[in-house]
């Protein structure tokens, strides 16, 4: 498969570096907003402005969207996804309803297949969830996220006027993971679960306060949540903020049999160094699924819960079965 | 969906219960192979003998196969994956590729839909293997069953000439299951990751060496684990042995990056105070993606590999992504 990213930071980096790896993917572009002489690729792959990516129409089977969710992929998807197959990660929890029908139309109209919403959270861990619900039905399900750093809402923030950078942690509450671990029969919100650590490097002058604030009220991203704001400096920031580790875990407590007297519990956990880098392997897999299901003839918008996971692996039916079944 | 059991063991009792729960089902038979006028459902399913089934041909959508992997699952699920769509669980993890190339010839020829090794291992964890091994390639993976019952180990032993009753449990070596948590490095193999204990009940003068042995040489069940066979007496077995827990972790480790310089684990854990209800549970929520794709049009057999997750849940395609990604 043909594979070309646009948006060449943190997650196009790692997607780069998956891609090459890949054994049956072939990186022909990476398309960045900056001018395309300022950014050389380390692995020598030929990089375009995003302005020219029209022209690879016919070049590439899928356009990995690396950019982030809060203000970009909304617009992006829906317009690319007119023009190319495409894969992103947009992981606006609340928004995905709307960005699933904005994607799907311009997919449709275009005769392009779309996978909205690769990665771990919305991703694997959703694909656990449904699984979950669908095989212990009725069971209560809580999402833990962290302690890492959540890329979509550091950039969320870094939007908002006056910040230059922004590093934003998600840490679950102790006591609520401790009580889910435990098999609770209580229920949590996603802001019982978790809190949220914001620092920001602000330009000079800047007001504080006002930039705290707009970032508590970042809808699907702060809003809600006990969030705590530090501003430090661009020497802090470089010096304690720069690795991308994350991780969470989805846990699943269900009953059967007469009266619920049976009790089971399914749990995932995963504890990834560098997020973008695993974020960007798990799009070149859905990128494989995404072209196998259009060259079927498949096209709009689908997410991670409509291929089929054996579309995913780049073995063979036959070798899947021996190694994994 | 209308739905029918085969086989009213443990397994056939578990599939009873979810099939009554589920919002979308309709349970229309149950077939045994014993004297039907000596079997009740406690919740009033009419009981077939299993030489009925046949006259079933048109009253059902899926049928599900609730017999044990040694000796019935190889003959039955070829046999009748040429009348009606079918889910097994076949569990014999050596002989799967071979009774997946059985059931697919029948079930073409028939023009129905089989799906095989629902459950839990095979089953979700197959599932989590092969996206693991998608999403984060090269990982090395390690699973882990137990403590708890295997059933199909149980069944292949109560098989053996002489034995009236037995219960297999596999126990993960505690030491093994530490280093695997740890990250390690090294590789096991299912031999190295755990043993087998097997409690057994004789026939009055049976030759109980013999017994031990061929229990131990059971091959894709027993034969090369580090098995130890205990015989007990019938009230030992009533009373120690009844209830039916299982569980078990799948480790995956892997690297990305330049010389594989960040680590990511992701690991699924289960506990179940009942394994067949659970099953059961799963062999309904395939069975919902068996009918959705046999209607259309997909033949032959497949496997949880095969189904996009989607079609496992009786919610809408809306619904699943408002709860669930």
């Amino acid at each position: 498969m043909k594979l070309a990213i646009y948006g060449y930071g943190n997650l196009g980096k790692g997607a780069e570096m998956a891609a090459i790896s890949a054994p049956d993917a072939e990186l022909v572009a990476i398309f960045t907003g900056r001018d395309p002489s300022d950014v050389v690729s380390e692995f020598g792959t030929p990089v375009y402005s995003s302005k020219n990516v029209y022209g690879f129409k016919n070049e590439i089977d899928v356009l990995l969207l690396c950019h982030g969710s809060s203000s970009d992929l909304p617009l992006e998807t829906a317009l690319l996804a007119s023009y190319f197959s495409v894969v992103d990660s947009f992981d606006n929890h609340g928004e995905t309803a709307k960005h699933f029908s904005d994607v799907n139309d311009s997919a449709r109209l275009g005769m392009k297949l779309a996978l909205v919403s690769a990665g771990w959270d919305p991703g694997l861990f959703s694909l656990f969830r449904l699984y979950a619900s669908a095989l212990l039905p009725g069971a209560v399900i809580d999402t833990f996220w962290g302690r890492g750093v959540s890329q979509g809402h550091s950039e969320a923030a870094r939007r908002i006027k006056g910040v230059i950078d922004a590093r934003a942690y998600t840490i679950p509450d102790d006591d609520v993971l401790f009580e889910s671990r435990m098999g609770t029969d209580k229920e949590f919100s996603a802001f019982d679960r978790h809190k949220r650590i914001c620092y920001v490097v602000t330009e000079d002058g800047a007001d504080r306060d006002k930039i705290r604030g707009e970032i508590m009220e970042l809808p699907g991203y702060f809003k809600n949540y006990r969030t705590e704001v530090y501003f430090i400096s661009d020497e802090e920031m470089k010096r304690d903020h720069m690795s991308l580790p994350h991780g969470g875990e989805v846990i699943c407590r269900g009953k059967t049999g007469v009266k619920g007297k049976h009790k089971h519990s399914l749990k995932i956990q995963l504890q990834l160094d560098s997020n973008p880098e695993f974020t960007g392997s798990v799009l070149i897999a859905f990128a494989r699924g995404v072209k196998k299901l259009y060259d079927m003839g498949i096209v709009g918008a689908i997410t991670p819960f409509d291929i089929p996971p054996s579309m995913l692996s780049p073995l063979s039916h036959e070798e899947q079965i021996k190694k994994y079944l």
